[in-house]
């Protein structure tokens, strides 16, 4: 068996925002503010925060991450679809055709999403320059080993290579992290053959 | 590789009271009344809920299970923790020595508990007959393999045998079957060679 030693970065719910729907939610003109970067490259937590309601129930102060993309998604983790009452799919970022239509409430005015609600399936950023060194190519699926009392194996970790240089890291959701005990920064085991 | 097929049952979280925790919280002479009964023999939901209360955050509505036990424990999943802001330990049901204290609130009064609040270590029950069929006895470990898209497998899975007949069945609580998108009822693969 190889290994590869590669971080976690845990994901707590969060929204992505195209600009005409930051406009409608915060006011015309209206910019995302970076309040902090985050580990991977680009993105940055904005100072601004919204609510998502569905019919069953409402999450209040859930961060907008930055930049801008071309369709507003929002990103939660099963226990709080429970909460919400709704079965968004596991899907890649951006993948959104069928997804769960939500409610997003900002300061400005409120939007109707036809679709954008869904569970992120857990994925490896690796850089082309890794990914080549590991044999592997974007797409493919690795299994990676979580040590510990609460240890676990997750299958069917997705490798999305994109761009030159930077870390390789695993991107869990809440629900996945709190299973094993993880941390944002803890050190896990891809097992790549 | 020899694999056993179970049922899951998901935990979410909940309350043990001793007989005279129920009475401070409801009432001298109060009896804890069943609801429903759970799939682990003898065990019941009560319609006794309980609020739970630290210096960061409180929860509301906690389902207290029945019976009554000698030692008030509160088993929370560790996403209930971080909005409790308290960190218990991973432990088996009942051994409590050195766990975390919360305050437990009823319609009657308030208790502080010096400890009690645990992560329920992931478990198997089973019965004294099919422990000796799968060749293990109670306390060992085994590994559980759960399929589909977010597929996992579980490390380090205790076994506890107690009594006779029954069925075997995985306790998970709803960090780690949404982990992995299990549901009360739903079957998986003890792999216990």
């Amino acid at each position: 068996m190889v290994t590869k030693e590669i971080v976690v970065g845990v994901s707590a719910r969060h929204v992505h925002l195209s600009q005409a729907d930051v406009e409608t939610l915060f006011g015309p003109g209206h910019e995302l503010e970076p309040l902090r970067p985050l580990s991977y490259k680009g993105v940055f937590a904005a100072k601004e925060t919204v609510d998502v309601k569905t019919e069953k129930g409402t999450m209040t102060g859930l961060r907008v991450l930055g930049p801008v993309r071309k369709q507003s998604q929002i990103e939660l983790a099963r226990t709080d679809c429970f909460k919400l009452g709704i079965k968004p799919p596991v899907r890649e970022s951006g993948h959104l055709a069928g997804s769960t239509p939500v409610t997003v409430i900002g300061p400005n005015g409120s939007i109707e999403l036809p679709e954008g609600a869904i569970i992120a399936a857990r994925h490896i950023h690796i850089s082309t320059e890794t990914i080549a060194e590991w044999g592997k190519k974007s797409g493919d699926y690795v299994d990676v080993r979580v040590g510990g009392e609460r240890g676990v194996t997750f299958h069917n970790v997705l490798l999305r290579a994109g761009g030159s240089g930077g870390h390789t890291e695993l991107h869990l959701d809440t629900d996945e992290a709190n299973a094993c005990m993880l941390n944002t920064g803890d050190m896990v085991e891809a097992i790549i053959d």
